[in-house]
């Protein structure tokens, strides 16, 4: 990837632009993912300080050395003084208001006596529309992702485990260039792909069984993110029932898929799909949830929540994720992750 | 590991005998690791609340399941309104200010009237001191990651890059009962050592080159930590010299550790130690940490914070790592995991 500082340096812009909208002079992003994003460098206990005119980074002594020889901004060690001195022109500052802690709040109300002004999501805006270079990481993630799912697919056997599935696929991804693991992998047989979270335990697979697959990976820093449902055998007619349920109300999703769609119309879409069928009871969550450098990103699809009225823009990646559960028998989730084109989306998955 | 109700209701009676330090009638666990440690649950979005005389726990529709089969107290979808309902008798409620986002508060405040007592590191005592089955399983990690270095150690030559070492580390430990790594493992070549909190690269390993290797892996969700340095053929003298006098900063620190000693003690004896060598300019972090189900844990070790005054007790787990960093040349860095005995301490690691 880039890493000029120059690409850098234009995020911290399009960050400038913002201040204006918040009405405030400056403000302080303290989030390791976002101080990602915006530096290009991994960070923890660093804070950069942006106004109008100026931006400077602030480390820890274990930071300095690496920011010294790669940050795109001034960098210094961190010390109140150094960065009220550097707010001294400024009277109010935007925080992230859903990231920064009760403690954190006071410490800076303390430091900055002017106005601070809560911003919840402070970059969800600008991380939410993905360039070329991090949609190409993405199709790369989500590539290594398919090949594992193809991997762990050929595992399958009778008496393997969830857990041993599990570490099948993370070993064939770390050999096959994966920087870590998007997240635990969901390995569910039988009933227990009826818990949505369900981590990976030492049930073994038997003909039959419902295999839900939920896996993702890391390419780049980019998250992938992917669902499926195998039939170990030959499944319960129920289960088949609520698939084809599942697929129906992720297609009726996807066809909704193009710029100035509302996402809370997404989620609607495959409620009203499952509401033909009478499953809608058994769907449990919300549909999808953007995706990039972290797993769940804004914004996340529901039809009814304080997002519903945010509009589709080319490259925004979220995921679609229909699924149904019914205790004790078994779950059947499907789930693609998508980019908004000009004229529609691209799927980053095949069927 | 024991995962009976009575083991988790237990420490939410001593949860409970908190209350009263803290004076207030009731409070609200929310972080995921909290409430693992309190109901034995892998959990996200989801609140425990504790009073006097009760607790309730409350999650989200992906977790009810799950929950309904395993928790060890009463659970139940949560609801503002079902919240609210629960705490109707109570007249004040703490809430971790160290882990509740602004945000998050500002929410608690419209929805509970009365006093909100912010208490930074709710759980942190409780924490603080491991019982024999959280020993148990922190040797059994730092076993495991002893095992991986040795791995490493027979890993090493020439042309190997950092990325492929770390990748050797991942895979031998999850082949091996690894849950997952406790961090990305830091191995740095030459003068990459000298950044603290390296990322490994694709440099390529040479004769001559120091090693620096910071390792640790999660086994039964306990974390273990280690670092250590090894030549890669005839030693820098300089380098030489800085490893003695971490080495000797390392044993003046582990001197001190008995029950009764104050944590900021121990990073004081460090630091007199290179102060003799005339290093400690070169030394850029704390002494070490708390640890256990996270890599950092309260408290952190340096002889003039907020914590400094705090005694050592029987089953605090703590990292002893002092470090010395030149720019441009290396760094050295020795980190044993040890846990306080009633007599002194107990090191998870041989030398």
């Amino acid at each position: 990837m880039n890493r000029s500082h120059s690409y850098f340096q234009s995020r911290i812009s399009k960050l400038q632009k913002c201040l204006k909208d918040w009405k405030v002079k400056g403000c302080v992003v303290e989030d390791p993912i976002d101080l990602f994003y915006l530096t290009g460098i991994v960070l923890s206990n660093a804070k950069l300080i942006v106004t109008n005119t100026q931006s400077h980074l602030f480390v820890d002594g274990r930071f300095i050395q690496v920011c010294r020889e790669n940050s795109p901004v001034a960098v210094s060690l961190y010390e109140d003084k150094a960065a009220q001195q550097f707010l001294s022109d400024v009277s109010s500052l935007a925080f992230d208001s859903q990231k920064t802690s009760y403690d954190q709040f006071i410490r800076w109300k303390r430091l900055f006596p002017h106005r601070l002004e809560p911003v919840p999501g402070l970059l969800k805006s600008l991380r939410l529309i993905k360039d070329k270079q991090e949609l190409d990481a993405m199709q790369k993630s989500a590539q290594l992702n398919w090949k594992g799912f193809l991997h762990l697919k050929k595992s399958l056997k009778v008496g393997i485990t969830e857990q041993e599935l599990a570490l099948k696929f993370e070993l064939f991804v770390k050999q096959h260039g994966a920087e870590k693991l998007a997240f635990n992998p969901i390995i569910a047989f039988g009933p227990n792909g009826a818990m949505p979270h369900y981590e990976p335990g030492k049930t073994k697979l038997k003909k039959g069984d419902l295999v839900l697959i939920d896996i993702g990976v890391v390419v780049d820093h980019y998250f992938s993110d992917m669902t499926r449902v195998l039939f170990f055998g030959p499944p319960d007619i129920n289960l088949k029932k609520l698939e084809a349920s599942v697929r129906k109300a992720h297609a009726a999703a996807l066809k909704k898929c193009k710029p100035n769609v509302s996402i809370g119309q997404l989620d609607q879409a495959a409620r009203d799909s499952m509401d033909k069928d009478g499953t809608t009871q058994y769907f449990l969550h919300t549909l999808g949830h953007g995706v990039g450098l972290e797993i769940h990103e804004f914004p996340r699809l529901k039809y009814n929540n304080a997002e519903k009225d945010l509009k589709l823009k080319p490259g925004m990646v979220i995921t679609i994720e229909p699924g149904l559960y019914l205790p004790g028998v078994g779950g059947i989730r499907y789930e693609d992750t998508i980019v908004i084109t000009k004229t529609g989306y691209r799927n980053f998955y095949k069927s």
